[in-house]
C-alpha cells in the first residue's frame, strides 16, 4: 500500500501561496568563467514555486532532484531551462530561484604585478511564469576616500573599505567579470588580496587623488550603466564602513 | 574662515539618489509596551533621505541629531513626526527610516504558569514624501510538526523550530503584542523560554494533535489577517528549520 | 502520579560532562553604569554546569529561574553569587556563565562637543568550582592608520575601522568605562557616532599624526595594562578591517 | 631608492606578540576526498606568526604568497610543510594557521537510496614552533529527539536539528569522512538533503525509537573516540536548536 500523499490533498481556505519551497541549501556548483571556462564554487540556494489555492502542499524533495541535475553547469544561459524544469516537476505555474556564490578572479597588483585571487559575491535571481525574469547581482569591495575630510584637513583624509552592490536586468548574455571591472573602474580604488610596498604606495596616492562620497560612487556606476544599451534596469548600492564611525554611510540609486 | 561645505556643492551628472544616509547605527531606544507602558531596548537603525540631482552630498551627522531627539520614545505613533523632522533638517523631499529591535513579552508556561520573558524581533519601516507609508513587522518563533511525517509513520512525527515573519500596513494604531498573539494562535505551538515537565508534556501532545505544513502556517495567519479590516496589506513568511534536513522549508503569501 | 524524572536516572558510561546547559538565551538585563548608576540592555547568555558521570541529564528550566531572579541587577559584583545559586539549584559542583551585551557611553565630539551614544560590546565570563574565576571583556572600535603607507606615500595614508578586544582578570572591582577609556587612549583615534565638520578635521589630522600598525595597538594596550597592578592576566586582540584589502590584519598578545 | 621598510624597524616596548597576521581571507582551495581523490571548496583562512619583541611589524603580503603556493592541495598531510614555509618566509619562530571550509559527501537516502550532497563544515588548526600541533574539527548536523518528552507524553516527542562539533588530535592520518561517519552513527538520526516519503517514514520512526538528551550525544561520541587509539585528545560539543524553546540545549565533554 503506498504511503498517503498528504501534500496533494485539497485545501479549502482559498489562499494561493506566492512562494513555497526550500531555503538555505548549500551545494557545490560549477559556474562559467571568462578566462578558465568554468569555476567550482559553493552556492547558497533557495528554490520556490507558487501553489494554487486548492493544493495543500508541495513536494520539497523534487527541488533537490532538479538541483542535482544541473549543479555541474549553472549560468545565466540556462536559468530559464532550470526554472521550466522546476515548474514541470512540481506541476506549478511559476518557479523562482535564488543562487548566491563566491566567485574568484585573478588580479595583478598595480605596480609589481604580484598575483592573487580576489573574491566577489555573485547572485542570480530568476523567476519564470510565462517568461524568464532574471536579475544578476555582484558585490564588489572597493576603497573609498572622503572628499570633505580631504578638503578641510591640512593633511590626510579618512578612507575605508566599501561594498558596492549592483543588481541589473540585461537584454543579452554578458560576462560577470566585465560588470565587476566596470564597477571597479568607478571606485576610488580597487582592492587586492596581495600588495607589495610599491603597490601600497600606488593605491594610497591614487585614493588621495580620487576622493569620492558614497553618493559619487553610486552616481558614477549609474552613469556608466546608463550608457550600456544592454542594461534595462539596475539598482546600485554602496555601503562605506566608515573608519571614523561605527556605522556605515550608504547610498542607493535605482533606474526607473 | 568656515570649513568648506563640500556636500552642498553642485553635481552635474543629473542623477537623483533614491536613498542616502546612515546604516547600521546601534542605539538604545524606548518603545511602547502594552502592559508596562514603555520598554527599553537596543535598536539597529538605518536613516535615509533622497538627494536631488544637483546636490553633491548629504550631511550625515544630522541623522544622529534627530535620533538623539527621539530615542526616549519611538513608536508607530510618532514615526511620521520623526520622518518630517529628518526631511526638514536634511532639506530633502523624502525620508526613510528602518528600526529593528528585540521586544520582550512575559509569558506563562501553559500548565504550571511558570513565568519567563520571550524575545520577538520587531521592525518599523517608514517612508515619507507627501504622507507616511509605514510597515510594521514582527518575527515570531513557533513550533511546527509535519502532517506528512505524522500520517505515514507508525509513531512520532518530525517537528522543529520555525520563524514566522509578518509585515503589514495598518489603518490605525494597534498593539504589537496583539499581532504577536494572533500569530502564535495560528501556529502548531507557541514557544516558551521556561517549561517545567507538565508543560513539556502539554506542548509535546499539543504539537502532535495539531500538525501543520509550512504552507498551513502562512495560510492560517493570512486567513486571520483577511478578517481584520485594520490591515490593508500583509506579507507573511514562515521558515521551518527542518529537523530532518540541513535546510529550511519556506512559504510566503502576500496580500495583493 | 508524578511525571517520571528521566534526567535524574543513572548513566553507566562513566563519562563526566564538563559543561551542560542552555545556550543563546536572549534576555533583558540591567547592568551597572558609572554615570547613570544603571543601564538597561539586552544580553545573550549561556549558562552551564558540570554533570557527574552517574547522572543522565540536567534540569534545563532551572537556569532560566536563576536568570529571572537576577536579571534586574547583574554586575561583576554578583557573578559569584549567581554562580553559587546555579550550583545549588542544579546540584552541581561547578557552574559557568557567559553574558554578552551592548553597553552605551555618551561621548562628546572632540571639537564641537556634540553629544551621541557610542556602543561597546561587553562580556562577563565566570566559572565557579571552589572559587570564582571571572574574565571581563570589552570590544572597542577605533580608527587605525598605517605607518608604512604614510611613510612611503607622497600624500595620504590608508586608514580603517579596527576592533580592539581586551579580556582580563582583575583583583578587585573596576568600572568597565575606565577600561574602555584606557583602550581608546591607546588607539590612533577614538570613534564617535556624531562628528561635525570641525570634528572631522580634527580626527583626520590626529589619525595622520599618529600612525600605528596592528602590532602597535596591542603593544600599546599591553604596556598600559602591565602598569596596572589590578590586572592579573590579559589577552589583547586587534582586528583592522583593511581599507586596501578584503581581509583583516590581526594581532594578539597575551600576558603569561 | 627603495621604499623604507617600516616593519623591520626596531621596537623598544619589549613586548613579544603571540600572533600577528591576516584574518578572514577567502580563497578557493583543493582538499583530499576519500572517494573522488580531491574536492574543490572555498575556505576562510587565518595565518599568523609570532613576532619577537625587537621587531616593529610583520610583512603581511607574504602570507598570501604562501597560500598561493599551496592552494591546489591542502590536507592534514602538508599542514606542517605549509607552516614551516610560513616561518621561513616571515622569519618567525612559530606559525599558526586556521582553515575552515565546507566539505560535501554524497549520501543515499536510507530506504529509496535517492542521492544528494550533504555539507559538513571542516576545520584545520595547526601551530608549529619546534613541531606540529594539529587539531582537526568537523561540524555534523543531526536530528535529536528528547527522551523526557517521549517518556512523559502520551504520544509524540519534541525533536530538532542539532549540530555536533568534534575537534581532535590524532597520531596518524585518517579520513575526515570516517570521523563524520562515526559521529553520525552516534546520533539519533542522520540528516539528508533529499528524502522521499518512505525515507521520511524511516527517519521519523528511527528518531522515536532512539531518543537522546544532548548529554547522551556527547557521551556517545566520547565513548567511541575513547576506543580509538589514534585519538590523543578530543573536545565534543552538541548544540540542540530546541523546537520548544528559542534557545539551544548544549553539552561539552573534553578528553583530559
Amino acid at each position: 500500500m503506498p504511503l498517503k500523499d498528504m501534500q496533494s490533498q485539497n485545501d479549502h481556505r482559498r489562499i494561493e501561496i506566492d512562494k513555497v519551497g526550500v531555503k538555505g541549501i548549500r551545494y557545490p556548483i560549477v559556474v562559467l568563467d571568462k578566462i578558465n571556462r568554468v569555476q567550482n564554487t559553493v552556492a547558497t540556494i533557495n528554490m520556490y514555486v507558487s501553489l494554487p489555492h486548492h493544493f495543500k502542499g508541495t513536494h520539497m524533495s523534487r527541488f533537490i532532484e532538479v538541483l542535482n541535475a544541473y549543479r555541474h553547469g549553472i549560468s545565466t544561459r540556462n536559468i530559464a531551462e532550470i526554472l521550466i524544469k522546476i515548474k514541470e516537476k512540481l506541476r506549478s505555474e511559476s518557479a523562482h530561484i535564488e543562487i548566491s556564490f563566491p566567485f574568484f578572479i585573478e588580479k595583478q597588483a598595480p605596480v609589481t604585478g604580484a598575483s592573487s585571487l580576489m573574491e566577489y559575491t555573485c547572485h542570480l535571481v530568476g523567476s519564470h511564469r510565462e517568461k524568464l525574469d532574471l536579475i544578476v547581482g555582484v558585490e564588489v569591495p572597493v576603497t573609498t576616500l572622503c572628499p570633505c575630510s580631504r578638503e578641510i584637513s591640512n593633511y590626510g583624509a579618512h578612507n575605508q573599505r566599501s561594498l558596492v552592490r549592483v543588481q541589473g536586468r540585461f537584454k543579452k548574455f554578458f560576462w560577470i567579470e566585465d560588470l565587476i571591472a566596470l564597477i571597479e573602474s568607478c571606485a576610488v580604488n580597487e582592492i587586492y588580496p596581495l600588495l607589495k610596498r610599491p603597490d601600497e604606495k600606488f593605491v594610497t596616492e591614487k585614493a588621495y587623488d580620487n576622493p569620492m562620497f558614497v553618493e559619487d560612487i553610486v552616481r558614477s556606476v549609474a552613469s556608466r550603466l546608463d550608457l550600456d544599451s544592454n542594461v534595462t534596469w539596475y539598482m546600485i548600492e554602496s555601503e562605506n564602513y566608515e573608519s571614523i564611525h561605527n556605522h556605515s554611510a550608504y547610498a542607493l540609486v535605482e533606474k526607473q
